[in-house]
């Protein structure tokens, strides 16, 4: 390998280094990815001083019950939202105790969900002093080569948004610990 | 390929049937695999009329706050050990509403823990009834095989540990539901 090929630090283990450095705490709350984000981030070395834990709120009720997203947020907007991905992200912050919290929701597919289309994905961040947003995880071009990915391969389409998604999240708060994105 | 050398039916997939035709349901627990067991389960497609969802408890006060396990056990006990699988088994059982929930709890390495060697895993498993119970991930012999590849190569060595706890999280549910062992 020659110094022109180094590859970029992975997300994950760029995050653990920011967060370990301001000695800061995270939490996960996530339905699509199922566990998938925290499972990642545990991977990293050390990463016990920064991960808190998670809540996987596969089912609805476990989003209301577990992560505390008000049951009026489901009826009027649905679980593949904004609204709550940023009611999720609120939740496990509380619940788990952490500094920072990110949650995901979204539709992997095969089908849409509740008339959300394939490779609709919310990404929501709370964070110290109460702020707190939700984010698309991908551009329409993105969603729509994703959606395309799903048709033609089911479960490689669907595995392809839920790690997406996973590295979408830890390049979200990386924007927001070094301040490359102004918070929304 | 000859016919010979089909593979069998992965794990997850034939416990997804089997809780399928019952008609029940499933939650998480975990702790060193930080929600990978989830999100294994959840790849596998039709996973949502089974799976509830979960608690990623890796902290400590988490697997006392979010799933119940009384401090008092992990005083006595520690965390990696048989009796706090149980109660997380029997923690998330409750707060997530299933009919069965899956706990592992154990260490990965590179270092020991509380005086638990690398590569001991248990895995706790409650059931209806109120049935609870746990069980060794790994015989004393995987352990060693274990442990030595965690020393040789940490990284891949914690992730085959890892994989290894999922793996059989399911195989032990698939041999409750099907009798293939008695319960303990």
């Amino acid at each position: 390998m020659s110094a022109t090929s180094a590859t970029p630090m992975p997300p994950a283990r760029l995050l653990l280094e920011l967060l370990t450095d301001a000695g800061q705490t995270l939490s996960f709350c996530e339905s699509l990815t199922a566990g998938l984000a925290a499972a990642t981030f545990a991977g990293v070395p050390g990463a016990s001083k920064v991960l808190r834990g998670g809540l996987v709120t596969y089912a609805t009720e476990l989003k209301i019950e577990l992560a505390g997203v008000p049951r009026e947020l489901v009826d009027k907007h649905g679980v593949v939202s904004p609204e709550c991905a940023t009611a999720m992200a609120t939740g496990a912050r509380q619940r788990c105790s952490s500094d920072w919290a990110l949650s995901l929701t979204g539709v992997a597919g095969p089908d849409s969900q509740d008339g959300r289309p394939v490779g609709e994905v919310w990404i929501g961040l709370a964070g110290p002093a109460g702020r707190s947003e939700s984010i698309a995880a991908f551009t329409s071009q993105e969603q729509v080569r994703l959606a395309e990915l799903v048709r033609r391969s089911p479960l490689e389409g669907r595995q392809e948004i839920r790690e997406s998604a996973v590295q979408r999240c830890f390049q979200i708060l990386i924007e927001r610990l070094t301040g490359t994105i102004e918070p929304g």
